[in-house]
């Protein structure tokens, strides 16, 4: 195990109509002026947005609205709320909805305290100083930000996509309430189900040894979603499996299931370029790289994927042939993948075989940030690129 | 699932040789004036409370010293503890210890922001309104006090051990050394395993349904309990062991394994009673009380208990007589805990039969907090205290 430091300060408020407490909540984390950061429909359409306002007006904190958040969030959106908190003096960002709005949100807590441009800490690594204080109600289980300290936003010119990481922009509270899921569309629901595997994927499979309490968790996590997402697929109403769905996603990315080990997050890397430039579904792509690039790394580490087949997937060891056993583990996350409506391909993603090449490149610049299980060059991505082509694929 | 709040703020910096850090730490969290409160033997022995000093001198901060806490620590030097940081502006706690040390830290947090008695706090649910902010360094796996909300101590004059609750005295940070607990005895360190695996379990037992995600957290931590201990019994200096131990010990206490589900903790409750009047070890007190609780009440949750067999101990469900898989596996966690050196009778900890009484009159003053799987009787309890003693366990 290596060392970590751990450090999870949200106060999660679990649990139905939770959202009437904003007020109170604001108030109590020091919020006396507020931004309401949201994105375009479905939180307003739900009446979500008179209930927060309500909750505020009835707490006497005054608000302003910066509304449209897209999905892949741009940056154009944060320099207008950064404008909004610099000139009223706002000191507390009130994120409505999924990760767009929550890290379009602690973009404008960093560029509101800061005199250059927030872009700065995007992907560069310079350690950001200070935040005003974020809270979140969350409406889609996925990103996992709201407990989190990354923040991933796309640079309109260019089409970057990258991210920033400090404890000052985790959020203070986030409530909860499994109830504002239901109404998503089954496909939403299903990539925000594999975002939040991919957040366990990322940390479980690694090189450290001797992390067992860790591996644990991470299995653990994994079961309940092989257990919990069919069920809100088969009915989007199951208010029990979307509050384990909720309470799964929130753990998956809060540092609990990966401390003390490498972590790898590859598979998110090259998924934020084929969102960055195709602007698909982060869910979706993520379907897409991640069981190819399981595929192509497995050998690294066959017991770690004989394990994660026998103990999540409930395969049967195969002694002889390990590596058939860690294959088929790598087709049961696939299979369950496809079960629960997520493309296979890159063609369904909008991509083509002719842009591998740019994404390859415009991957090149990432510092190298990623990669603890497998460090990849650039023939190994434009390989698992390649291998997502429908044409390998169905083959 | 139950609707919850889940507040967990304490930094944990996990990793060999992290209290060198102590200084820093608590300069950052805002400690200018120390009280440094620590057992009777190993910490100084070790050169551990030395190591401490040195990193507060370096860091330019005062400090001074609360020695002598015993196992189950008494209220006398919790008064003396108090008197200090009201005579000396003390500004900050740092427990550097095990569950006594760290409880009694925190008693001592709350008795120097109040005017009356700290006791007043403990056992009546008179709500916490400040508190010094305490600091760990952790010599142990077990009571998870180095992340809860709680502290237990017993009261001298009559020998009452109660607790109390508040956000306000979690740890700021805690750091935890693995290396710190190779040194511990095998009963010790067995003791410190039991209490962990007690805390779990009196989350796990519950009557909530729909907990997926949070009976797979309380699964994963007890599987890699069940690996674990065993490794550090046989070699008590193998770190990796004793690193996943420390780790599980820290989140089967600080929420995260019990959250949105009704709680039991009437075997916690019954050892304090054991503990309190013979001053045995709480682990100890629990290994012999758990297994009698468990048979007591399993009926009443069938399912559970075989979910408990299966999934931790790996026995066969059989299908028609799921009753027998339920007491298999009560039966294998109990012959888990006597492998690891525990008792199995009342008579071990130094109890007599004639003394049941005594201990029931005393447990009828707990407020009924307790029992959120099954609610004890008066009657109940005999029963579970007569089932341990020897001419019962050994029939």
């Amino acid at each position: 195990m290596n060392d970590f430091n751990f450090f999870s300060p949200t106060e999660i408020v679990f649990g139905k109509k939770r959202e009437h407490e904003s007020g109170s909540l604001i108030k109590r984390h020091g919020g006396s002026k507020v931004l309401i950061v949201y994105g375009k429909g479905s939180a307003v359409k739900s009446g979500l947005i008179d209930r927060v306002k309500l909750s505020l007006e009835q707490a006497g904190i005054p608000y302003f609205l910066l509304g449209g958040v897209e999905p892949n969030p741009k940056d154009d959106l944060i320099y207008k709320g950064i404008d909004i908190c610099k000139a009223e003096g706002v000191d507390f960002l009130y994120a409505v909805g999924g990760g767009s709005a929550i890290d379009s949100a602690k973009a404008v807590a960093i560029g509101a305290c800061y005199d250059g441009d927030f872009w700065d800490f995007y992907g560069t690594g310079k350690p950001v100083e200070k935040a005003l204080p974020v809270g979140v109600i969350l409406t889609i289980a996925a990103a996992g930000s709201e407990a989190s300290g990354s923040s991933v936003v796309t640079k309109k010119e260019g089409l970057l996509k990258r991210d920033v990481s400090s404890n000052l922009i985790k959020p203070k509270f986030a409530i909860l309430n499994p109830q504002l899921t239901c109404t998503l569309p089954a496909y939403q629901t299903a990539c925000g189900a594999t975002d939040i595997m991919a957040h366990i994927l990322e940390r479980y499979i690694s090189n450290t040894s001797d992390v067992q309490t860790s591996d644990r968790i991470c299995e653990g996590l994994l079961l309940s979603m092989v257990e919990e997402v069919p069920k809100v697929i088969a009915n989007p109403e199951d208010y029990q499996a979307r509050a384990n769905i909720m309470w799964a996603g929130t753990l998956a990315h809060n540092g609990i299931a990966g401390e003390g080990r490498a972590q790898d997050w590859n598979s998110h890397r090259i998924e934020h370029e084929l969102s960055g430039l195709y602007d698909c579904a982060h869910g979706a792509g993520l379907a897409v790289v991640m069981p190819a690039w399981m595929k192509h790394v497995y050998k690294r580490n066959v017991p770690l994927f004989v394990r994660f087949a026998t103990r999540v997937f409930g395969c049967t060891e195969d002694k002889e042939h390990p590596n058939k056993t860690a294959e088929e583990g790598i087709a049961c996350f696939r299979k369950f993948l496809t079960s629960i409506g997520m493309p296979e391909t890159m063609e369904e993603l909008g991509g083509r075989e002719e842009d591998i090449p740019l994404l390859v490149e415009k991957l090149g610049l990432n510092h190298g940030k990623t990669g603890g299980f497998v460090a990849l060059s650039e023939a190994d991505i434009t390989e698992i690129l390649t291998s997502t082509l429908e044409k390998n694929v169905r083959k």
